[in-house]
């Protein structure tokens, strides 16, 4: 098909942007398992999610039904400051590769969180501030998710409380610098300023720390704090629920230009990136339409959906949280600390992980931190923006994927997401540079340990 | 005037791009003093300037004709890459300061050079590369020159080496690393690799050096060196003429939606961001027509424009530049380590200084630091964006006059240029969140020490 001239970059008009969020659920044959009460067993209701989260954020968790939400005007017009992102024809790197393969990403790094984590920042703030919540706790890895919310915060008028992974916050001392200017208070996890965090210490003494650590220290927080709720920014379906702008906006661009993709990849740590940036397009395979082929892309060192487990399991290190079922590798699970970025959480989207259970997502593939950086350095060199380790996941499985079409001639067109920006990763980018990067895969044994930390649930499993 | 509803970002389509660079002097009544060769006094030719710039370079340097200048297809397909640049209506802090002023600002940190200097550092390499030279030297102060260039660099195909200012190169780590992930050799300036640079370390040991003397280093480099030229990002007529694309780009966007600012702000250091902002609207005033009220802003530790002579200097300390007409702070001057950020030119360009010294650029305002964090914290607090410490000066004056206007209730539209992100200036944010950032104005003791290191040339001053 002749296609038009495609700009470097598409843009939509304000008017063309989306005034509602989809819900990926509505469409699916069959729903991923309930979240469970670990004390009961039974399925979570409503009004229990309320001590966690905020009402409407607890409804939105639950709704299976509803397929399109309206998106607050308060939310449309934080958007309007850094959306719509831009959709890029990576015309350099296709030549730089001299692959006829078309290649698409959608840029979500050119806000100052770096990242598309302040889409859902931006809902879950606006939401509990309605509710009159005054403030809020959460954990952050690499330190997007943090500077994100911090600037949903100073925003809305919130006061925020931050436990960042300490090998991250010691990687990336700059994030902490941001967070504060945005007004948020910044500790490094494990700390001792909570139970769980003495407890882990106690067990672990030199640990770097992990997500699901510091989820634990964030919740014990909000729980004992008054008027104060727990935000997480990735892995809940009322996350991938805002960050179907993503894909929406994607989508609108694309179809304005009548292109239609052949492959989609996203990196996948907790899965929001992914399960945003796949919705419309999903809802096609869903639909019984032609579809994309879909492909998750995940670090060797924190290998979920290739190597983990489909099994119900907390969310946190601490097991305070519900019971999702999803790919885990267990929550007492601990990626090497020599592994940069983000990606480090032990589970997965349980909606993704239901789609990739029932064959609608097509591929995960893990990979190697140095081939990511190889990636990162070829995208950087050739497209001009300097991606986040994470994002590089995904632009690795894009080259992979380019090179296959110029060994068979195919002008497939390619999609992925470029979540991030590398400015606060560049301790990282220094080791790669100085040749002193070094590769982690988990053996077999070490991944057991974190299986046997699964919990055992009479009756469910 | 009704206007129409603006959009929070006014973006342009990739035709409606501008096609050619716009070269103010064509307009001006009056030329600056031409640039004069140090041994002879007399004006430099044309072919004088070949061992320094590249020959198309050069001809621009001393075109004072050409009103509009075609950009090459090849720049202009690198300007596809990260532009148009977005034109932003700051929506939110004009609430935020209860202004009925319509505060509008050209953002250039949307690239991974973080700002505006890669318009400049993509056409001086295209020529250069287009002449056979294969290898370019340079200086950077904040990083965001160095940066900009590597990444011109490696896309273009040039070696680069960057003497990067030492203080600079100690306050922002960082930024050696993104150079280097671009394929950039990284030296602090002043250094022990040139005669020049061991001649400043003699005379001040423990000096963090400066933009004069890693120019120094950079020439003596370029000079010595095969098939080698030396580069630079600002106070140039070139690059003024490069940067127009910043102030063309802003009216078009403004004219789609019959806009007409009262007053122009701009940070100056060298001068190329506002020089390049102006342009467009300047032509106006020089044409005899309505035009906006043009506003300098600069350092109160570095002031060239506000207390500094007209004069003609040397571009750099160690005194082997062709020398210039201009504001200047004497080439031996020195700011303080202390002074976070760029704008550190102890000069400013020929042609900004002339049009100040001649009334069309009607007000240059000094400010110190602590002052310009408020303004960042302000605006990235409000508007999201995280902003350099250079273009926070021009946002300390907008949010000036904003005031004002609430003041008198007065509804004038004020355009800014926001240069670009701070995302490699956080340890300047650590000390101001930190309490610890002091302000340094010289006194006129300070300055008379750089005023003594003018140039006494017979026949001339």
């Amino acid at each position: 098909m002749a296609q038009k001239n495609i700009p470097y970059k598409i843009y939509l008009e304000e008017s063309e942007m989306p005034k509602v969020w989809y819900n990926l659920r509505a469409d699916m044959k069959e729903q991923h398992a309930p979240m469970l009460n670990p004390a009961t067993g039974e399925p979570m209701q409503l009004e229990q999610l309320y001590p966690i989260f905020c009402e409407e954020l607890a409804a939105q968790e639950l709704d299976t039904t509803t397929r399109y939400i309206d998106i607050p005007e308060e939310i449309q017009n934080f958007y309007k400051m850094y959306r719509p992102s831009p959709l890029v024809r990576a015309y350099c790197l296709e030549k730089a590769l001299g692959t006829p393969a078309k290649i698409y990403y959608k840029f979500e790094g050119t806000n100052t969180s770096g990242s598309h984590k302040l889409n859902s920042a931006a809902a879950q703030i606006y939401y509990a501030k309605k509710q009159g919540i005054t403030s809020v706790t959460t954990e952050t890895g690499a330190g997007q998710w943090g500077t994100a919310l911090a600037m949903a915060c100073v925003f809305f008028g919130m006061d925020l409380q931050v436990f960042m992974v300490k090998s991250s916050s010691e990687q990336k001392p700059y994030r902490k610098a941001v967070m504060e200017t945005y007004g948020a208070n910044v500790t490094p996890s494990p700390s001792e300023t909570t139970e769980v965090g003495k407890k882990i210490l106690a067990e672990n003494p030199g640990t770097g720390g992990s997500l699901g650590c510091a989820i634990s220290e964030a919740i014990e927080v909000a729980v004992h704090t008054d008027n104060c709720r727990y935000v997480l920014g990735s892995v809940l379906d009322h996350v991938l629920l805002h960050q179907s702008i993503i894909g929406l906006e994607t989508k609108i661009a694309l179809d304005k230009y009548e292109i239609y993709p052949d492959v989609v990849i996203g990196c996948a740590g907790g899965g929001s990136n992914l399960g945003g940036l796949i919705g419309p397009y999903m809802k096609d395979r869903l639909d019984g339409k032609n579809a994309p082929y879909f492909i998750a892309v995940e670090p060797a060192s924190c290998p979920s959906l290739t190597r983990g487990r489909y099994a119900y399991d907390f969310g946190d290190t601490g097991n305070i949280t519900p019971l999702l079922k999803m790919y885990t590798l267990g929550a007492g699970f601990m990626p090497s600390p020599n592994h940069a970025g983000g990606l480090r959480f032990h589970g997965m989207s349980p909606v993704l992980s239901k789609l990739y259970h029932d064959g609608y997502i097509d591929e995960a593939r893990s990979v190697e931190q140095s081939k990511v950086f190889d990636a990162a350095t070829m995208f950087a060199r050739t497209e001009g923006t300097l991606p986040a380790p994470e994002s590089a996941h995904a632009i690795w499985a894009a080259i992979e994927e380019a090179k296959k079409c110029k060994e068979t001639g195919e002008e497939k067109t390619i999609l992925f997401g470029l979540t991030g920006t590398g400015y606060f990763d560049l301790s990282a980018y220094q080791s790669y540079n100085a040749g002193t990067m070094s590769d982690y895969i988990p053996t077999d044994e070490d991944l057991q340990k974190g299986f046997d930390s699964l919990p055992k649930i009479p009756g469910v499993q």
